[in-house]
């Protein structure tokens, strides 16, 4: 099996869909242009990607969790919109592009990231309800996704980093719950959203929550290693903010030679775990490698 | 039967409800503070009372209509949040007091609203999975309550609000886009979250849906009609903002005379489709007639 090949793949079909998805007629067309502007046309798709491979790895109907993959992006877009905005991290520069309020107004970027989060949860509405034969199975799944978009997942995490900024003191404890819920819920409920879609067994689930967790980790550690090392273009957005901003950060809390260990040593133990799943996680044995290895 | 001891008692429930998932420890404190400040102890809660009256005149489970009642009321709180942000209404008072922004700052107040729409939706997904028994019945709920809140509903409205404020032309056919969609959405989810949990027929289903779209007019209208003139102590906001910010309004569009014949014929009509439900339907007409004669 090809990994570049694979992701490709399956980037096309979440492209495709996205593009689909934002055609509707009945999104009035100033919101869907805003809308759109964020969502389409770029990013890694790292949270479909991961929905797609972890339907796969439990041969689940892919058809059925595109819908799901597709809800995770918007979710993830939205959260970009509104971190964006001058009350939150005023960052002019997403996806090397201007950041939504830049393009279209505060008022606009406020309503098109409400507008995603709603859409998603609409199409998860729509997808559950059309997959009636494994109905109970599809609504775990949206509860996933709902937990970790939610008050105690990534606007959990959100509200910790906020003040955090003014909490000057560096906490290793706390350095993990914002993380653990900014980051980490979302790529864990991407999995195991793909997982649910499959019909995994209760110990298959498990192992995916508990490689979702420590994947979801290794993402942050090296996302923050790459604010302090990366590049504008590498990047496509502002590298050395989480420093100027005073950001408790892996290598503010434990230096950069300790945060590269703990990156290795957390991808590690996911690819540990998804070798019990035997030769179907070869996908996301490959994408750990290169999340570790990852230079944007 | 008593519509003031029938109304108290649903606003009990409401409450209690509302206090009880505001009470959830995982939320974070800061988080539950500011969400609790828009959420708890005001309001009218007409959208839940709704639901619930909507719930009783099919004779569905209580109960079981309580989740859907309250994520409708985080949904319109959290609406109500956005909207006051500096970059959409800019309004300082909302139910009597300060507005969020104002109480707790504005990237609290973006994440506040943020909070109580995803949490509304992790409700959801907890109710509708509880019930397994009338699962697909309890899913079309939610469906209605996604659609309302979404891009073609409670959002493509505000988005059309916020351009029409740049558009001096007023245009009916515009206003009603605006608030079928701004306001009529949500009332309309209300009602037919409410049905669904009583399992309605097709033809009841779709009389509900009607009077749900007739009511949410009746609101808008006399909304329109007390903005000009209520006062702020009514109103617990500021009146009078309408004609300030140049907003179409029912009486800026067509008079306030013809506003309130137009109000007065749309309850007449409303009432007309409760009867054919027959006495169950007491509380509902009692509540148009009311919503009819409003000050507040």
């Amino acid at each position: 099996m090809n990994f570049e090949q694979t992701i490709s793949e399956y980037r096309q079909a979440i492209e495709r869909r996205l593009d689909a998805y934002m055609a509707q007629e009945r999104i009035p067309a100033s919101l869907r242009e805003a809308m759109g502007y964020s969502l389409l046309g770029g990013g890694k798709r790292l949270r479909p990607v991961l929905t797609l491979a972890a339907c796969d790895l439990f041969n689940g109907n892919r058809d059925a969790a595109l819908p799901f993959a597709c809800a995770l992006e918007m979710i993830h877009t939205y959260s970009l919109i509104h971190d964006d905005l001058p009350c939150m991290d005023n960052d002019d520069f997403r996806r090397g592009k201007p950041s939504s309020h830049k393009a279209f107004g505060e008022a606009t970027a406020v309503l098109a990231g409400d507008g995603l989060l709603s859409y998603a949860f609409e199409i998860l509405a729509d997808a559950t309800l059309v997959w009636q034969q494994q109905i109970s199975s599809y609504l775990v799944a949206l509860q996933e996704i709902a937990r970790a978009a939610g008050i105690s997942g990534m606007i959990a995490g959100q509200m910790a980093d906020l003040e955090s900024e003014k909490d000057a003191c560096a906490d290793a404890e706390r350095l993990r719950y914002i993380h653990a819920r900014k980051t980490g819920a979302m790529l864990r409920a991407s999995l195991m959203a793909g997982a649910y879609v499959g019909n995994p067994s209760d110990a298959e689930a498990a192992a995916m929550a508990r490689f979702g967790g420590l994947y979801g980790m290794l993402f942050q550690i090296t996302d923050d290693i790459l604010d302090v090392e990366g590049s504008l273009i590498s990047l496509g957005k502002t590298p050395g903010k989480d420093k100027v901003e005073g950001k408790l950060t892996y290598p503010s809390c434990y230096g950069m030679e300790t945060s590269k260990e703990m990156a290795r040593e957390t991808a590690e133990e996911a690819t540990e775990i998804l070798k019990g799943f035997g030769e179907r996680s070869w996908f996301l044995i490959a994408l750990t490698e290169r999340t570790l290895a990852r230079k944007s």
